[in-house]
């Protein structure tokens, strides 16, 4: 199997992104299966058209996006992503659209596989993970919104998810909450080896 | 025009809840249209059903459906409802449900109305507004959620909205923040006086 | 008695202070006692001196501080002021001093009345208080510390109190809690009431 | 050198207390130092006297008190104890008190070492770190307060301080921010290398 994690690039006042930290720390194979990295513009117009463009040179079995969410606690599960955009701060572009991700598209998509399920089983193994049931209004929630778009309609057998990574120390919001890099990137591990366990028994079903 | 206003009847540990205290303190009209106040069962089966014979009865041109939102400091508008369930406590008749609302149901419906602008104008006029993209997982959510499906496949010229109100002082949570109920009524009739004024002018377009 | 209620001029990226904005909405008479409002300058050097000089001048029966504490979701009744400066932000002078307040004074004072008893009798009230034990390192936490060293030293007759001010819907953070300036003025004259009743039963014991 | 870390037993509704696991996962020497590790009841009359008999025993050139702060997102070094109580649930033996801790002592003592400087090595160290001016007013800022009472009076030489510990994620407040327990272990770790080379530096001095 062909896992896809990414991760942004940093934005805004950040000089680096843990979500994309967090992705070059994995492990290159988990449980036998690679997992193929890739980094995406924090650009609304450009994270898009990457993202489907990796989806259709690698044919994933299952894609990972990772996003940063500054001042949560917790790594954070995304359920839900919304057909709709209201950025707080303009893109690495310059851009910051408010309005409709697609205005032929549903209102929200759910992600495509038992996020409360993984959860609790995270949970049981002591990692400070937690579900969402917004994942904002930024290119996180777009990014999520068009994975979900894609499989839909293009690959409807693979599995799509968005993970949010709080802070890390290092970034220096002392006022706000953070993870270090270490527990994100112990904690991806972990989620990813559930999943390509579930795939792996939907395979032999 | 007809406006119908819920609030829900406490639950939990709680002897009141201000989504009800605020509906009751609504002024019966605003702007010639008629304020007529329904309070709903902190239950999911009978709220939804609820609504529905109060919608038949009454045919409003905007329902509000009012909800607590225990731990946040805004009166926050909901931008969209979601298809699922995942009660933390037992709603009043013991029910404690988890899953889809509707399975056939869209994953999502999005207010019919432009929230984003209804909170900047109430925001101009100094109040403690902020919109929400999650309305939660309970009562509140499921209502919302049956509310927009009602409104899409029978009223479809009718406005449906939910809007969740903090904690009062006088409920206790120490901790926790609170808004006065003086100030939660001012507010919502801002709310109402702003719609009203929106769809009479829709209506001579 | 004669009551100095005191707050600051705006600071930071603020343009304006509810702290101040509160005194001033004050009554000049509260259960026949005189109401003398001052502002304070954000400046460590000469808040200190200015309130001195007023107290010299006014000799109150009570002095009560306001600042502002953005962030917090209730008015907090400060429990303790520490000998301890640590300013995130240069004061209005430009001055971000860090270290001791005064490098013979105490570690801390206690502010000289029973802050609970008053913070249950408001809570009964249902207003939006709580007790605070830090009043921060900036210059409220300054301003408290030399209020109460002052009447230590030369008032010992005299109530010294400080009370943080949460921010106002207008202040425009919409992320941040906030409190209408109604209820600001409700909530302080409220407490200055019950204060007054206080020390009108001390004199006539 | 030696070095006392303490740990408080469970108490309320928690089976186990990360403030005690931590201090029981520390090496046993660190820098040469030795490392004695003793858990403290959570009952306010026992902690003060267990602790007070363990000094006496050890005569330790350093006093590291832990304790749990639950809804606390970092590892937060205390810079101050005041002379308060006001226990919001009871203490292990039923008791919960409320006024002064000692009639006689002063309203509060700083921590007698440069609190905000080792917070700030820690943070460059990209540890989740922070300082907190408050130690709330249970079992944990009493036992801070007879900490640093003792010390004045008996050991000035030697150093006191207080840590607090968030929750960790197996005590399952899934809406309340945590940290592993293997985070909280290299910290104070990392703390008390930081310290341990201070303390040497001085002696040699």
């Amino acid at each position: 199997m062909k896992i896809l994690v990414t991760g942004f690039d940093p934005f805004g006042p950040d000089k680096v992104n843990p979500s994309w930290q967090t992705a070059a720390a994995l492990p290159d194979k988990i449980f036998g299966s690679q997992i193929i990295k890739k980094m995406l513009p924090t650009v609304f117009a450009e994270a898009k058209d990457q993202l489907e463009a990796d989806i259709h040179e690698i044919q994933p079995d299952l894609v990972l996006c990772l996003g940063l969410a500054g001042g949560r606690s917790k790594i954070t599960l995304e359920k839900v992503a919304i057909n709709y955009v209201d950025a707080r701060i303009p893109d690495n572009s310059g851009a910051q659209p408010i309005g409709a991700l697609d205005p032929l598209g549903p209102d929200a998509y759910f992600e495509n596989y038992e996020v409360k399920e993984l959860v609790d089983r995270l949970q049981q193994q002591h990692l400070p993970v937690a579900m969402s049931l917004s994942a904002g209004s930024y290119v996180c929630n777009a990014t999520s919104y068009f994975l979900l778009n894609i499989l839909h309609h293009q690959y409807p057998k693979a599995v799509g998810a968005f993970i949010h990574i709080p802070y890390t120390p290092e970034m220096g919001y002392v006022d706000q909450p953070s993870l270090p890099l270490a527990v994100d990137a112990q904690t991806i591990t972990a989620y990813l080896t559930e999943m390509i366990q579930d795939l792996k028994e939907e395979k032999h079903d």
